[in-house]
């Protein structure tokens, strides 16, 4: 029985960002493919409070909370640090990160589902905190100075799902002429190899995010 | 000038668990007392994205979010420390204390401005987010353990404010009966002198609870 196994959802943001953290301290782990439709067992017992994905497992106990499951694999295995060793730029990154899943995934998908002159102000609003993001950049090659770390594996999802995103719900967040460090940066990310190799494949997300916005306007419409 | 502040506001339960964390560390500090309805530059300067108390000032330097503000207490001074030193216990630590912020202050609080037929669901709902925490005691004096930690300066608002909360929305949410362990913990944790010292005056909390739920009700009746 593998020692690290990591529950998750392929198309999953939050999911990915465990595997790279993984794959970069070198660490193996068995992969448990999670029906979000359908919740395991595995799932509802070792995470019974928000049975959500992902969920770690590390001699059979259980770490939820994606950047609480960074925090530990960096604790735990040393090699190539995630997070900066001072506390002050520790801080900084954790701040960030909690920003970046708060305002900046909920403000993209907020966006996504908005429609008529709501969607013109939930774009705007989404990227004033995208601009806080890009600020971050400044006078780096990524957000962890010159090698990746915790915070560009949180905001990993950039690159690959916000440019789905914006295909899906037809709208532009990530302008290159508007956040140039922040595009450069996604460019860089998402060429690593060992990045690549953990994006689901882009036609799947498509399906997904065209699907979850058909149900959730309907959803709205049902509401109206 | 002093090298640690603390800008807070008197009666937040945010900014008192910051309090308790530097007198544990026995870190003297100034307390400025930031105006919520008149906000100061050195507040907006500081905490620009949120404008919210508490902020460290360190060296100058602003941290803020109260729980990262703990970590980073925790990670410069090392005397009596806060968090578990095992990565599992930290993650575990970590993950109680973001749920008790989420579920439980907001569920009380919820709670608080329910009224008729939905208060008692309100009052029940967040019931069980508390039974979640006196698992969490279970054989143990603190949530630290045989000695007060991270986790329970993060829920130290229980034994005052929320007991504020109860009388001032006559609800009962922190049953002794219901909740045994929780009961008792709370007891013991607010007469110890280091976390009375730092309580705010009950009197000023029923007024200021009174005041924010005469507000909200207000608010709810004229959108209804």
């Amino acid at each position: 029985m593998a020692e690290v196994k990591v529950i998750g959802a392929s198309l999953s943001l939050f999911c990915t960002r465990i595997e790279w953290a993984l794959k970069l301290k070198g660490v193996e782990y068995e992969y448990i493919e999670e029906d979000l439709k359908n919740k395991s067992h595995i799932l509802v017992n070792s995470n019974p409070v928000h049975k959500k994905v992902p969920v770690l497992l590390h001699r059979d106990k259980p770490i939820c909370e994606s950047l609480l499951i960074l925090e530990y694999i960096d604790e735990v295995w040393k090699d190539n640090p995630l997070l900066p060793q001072h506390p002050y730029q520790k801080a900084i990154a954790r701040f960030w990160a909690e920003f970046a899943d708060e305002k900046c995934v909920m403000g993209a998908w907020g966006a996504c589902q908005a429609e008529g002159e709501e969607k013109e102000k939930a774009v705007e609003s989404a990227a004033e905190s995208f601009a806080y993001l890009e600020k971050q950049l400044e006078g780096n090659k990524y957000f962890g100075g010159e090698e990746i770390g915790y915070l560009d594996l949180a905001l990993g999802w950039i690159p690959h799902w916000l440019n789905v995103m914006e295909q899906v719900a037809d709208m532009k967040l990530l302008d290159a002429d508007k956040f140039p460090l922040l595009h450069e940066w996604a460019q860089r990310f998402i060429q690593l190899p060992l990045i690549k190799e953990c994006l689901p494949p882009r036609e799947d997300l498509v399906n997904y995010f065209a699907a979850s916005l058909t149900y959730m306007r309907s959803l709205k419409a049902n509401h109206q």
